[in-house]
């Protein structure tokens, strides 16, 4: 680590992308982003959607983003390819591909953009009403996989218990309030990361972790440049929910609100698990 | 129309797809599922999962499906190629583009394929407790575009009004008994175009109908092969909610449940719209 990495956030180094021409970036996975067996998908969303960021010919934010991890990532480097596959007046539309060399495709991913634009609004459903982030207490992440780590986390409600195959069944629903650790700065990339920081479901509601992975992931950005970047470093709320696990998958839908009860983004995935 | 075609209902018609080798498909628009611009979103999204499946090298059922609508779709023809990105043991991941020659990319796909599989299931939530779709009345859908009429549609709750701007924001959620019309048994394709039949949710709310497209369609598959084709062409009940409307673009997220209260497939989208 060099002396300008030990100044920047963990998150600044782990998806940090070094152009090498032609819509090509290398980047190196980050210890502090370690999962049970690769890196935390939302690492690698947020890596994924800084390529397209980063690209010369993009235009607006990002409106939506979805990742289909098709492979394990291996510790060390990869390289991410950006292809602007339809430039419109309204949306860019991009796809990105994750690759290690001989391993092949890692992961995939599709990028919206589009323009700045104020138009009507209308906020369909409000905020959960909670107690503030000062009067809820932080998880205790001591001897939990990296990536938990890097993250400060504080359950209103569905905190996973860590104790192995409940007598019954859980609720599936969490809420929890939730920023980086240490404290950053929020942008659209760490909120792509944030869109996958809620704790497998299967986790919760049955008490035990069975191999697992999500699959694919897709989030939609609502909030604009501003209102973002009104959020700082403020703690985040996650509400989180699954509806049905079946035949080795189940769903999970997401929102993130701002401090000030905007909702920021929502999320969607669909997760495998062996048995 | 040939005689073999008089004999298929409009939709296998719809999906028809002519393999041209190496992973190539040839199609064409269908009138039965003409939007106000193009073919209904639904019809599209059907056609990328139809191409996948008919792929000699598919294996396993599909689990996942993310749709972008890149440009508009002109009446006529169209290729589909389809790609191979990961064999996994448990997933295939594929990608999938349709081409109009010069127009260049209309759409892109993403699909995962998952592996029959028995497993300890649960469901978290239950369908919305309705009357049955003979005690509702189907939506008079005369005048209204050719998709919808493609469809038989029974509102419980959330029936749009079609009169213009309303002097009252409404209620984003909608509870409807939908099928194909005439009647046809469900198969995954049909499927993923049911997971696209929720009408326009600024419509629903604001009442009158802006410049509006879909950007990205995301639908997960819950039911195996026999319990989609349990459902037979009964009636599926779709409920669909939005969260927020802002700077032109909205989420919307729905639940396809059966006839028999199973969960059949959750789907996600993020929606553009003019002002």
């Amino acid at each position: 680590m060099n002396d300008l990495s030990t100044r920047l956030h963990a998150f600044d180094i782990a998806t940090r992308l070094e152009p090498v021409g032609d819509g090509r970036y290398v980047g190196a996975t980050s210890p502090t982003y370690w999962n049970m067996a690769g890196p935390f998908g939302g690492i690698t969303a947020a890596l994924m959607l800084r390529a397209v960021l980063d690209h010369p010919q993009r235009r607006g934010r990002p409106a939506a983003l979805t990742v289909n991890f098709c492979g394990a990532v291996a510790e060390g480097e990869f390289e991410i390819a950006v292809r602007l596959v339809r430039d419109g007046r309204s949306t860019q539309h991009w796809q990105v591909e994750m690759t290690q060399g001989e391993r092949g495709v890692a992961t995939t991913a599709s990028v919206v953009t589009g323009a700045a634009r104020e138009t009507w609004s209308h906020e369909a459903q409000a905020a959960p009403v909670v107690p503030p982030p000062a009067e809820v207490a932080s998880m205790d992440l001591t001897g939990r996989t990296g990536w938990t780590r890097a993250y400060d986390m504080r359950f209103v409600e569905g905190q996973p218990a860590w104790v192995g195959r409940l007598p019954q069944i859980r609720p599936a629903r969490s809420v929890a309030w939730v920023r980086d650790a240490p404290e950053r700065p929020l942008d659209y990339v760490s909120l792509a990361a944030l869109s996958d920081s809620f704790f497998i479901k299967i986790l919760q509601v049955r008490g035990d972790l069975p191999p697992v992975a999500t699959v694919s992931l897709s989030t939609y950005f609502l909030a604009d440049e501003a209102e973002v970047a009104a959020q700082g470093s403020r703690h985040l709320l996650g509400v989180c929910d699954a509806r049905a696990f079946r035949h080795g998958f189940n769903d999970q839908s997401g929102e993130l609100w701002s401090a000030d009860g905007q909702l920021l983004a929502v999320t969607s995935q669909v997760v495998w698990w062996k048995e």
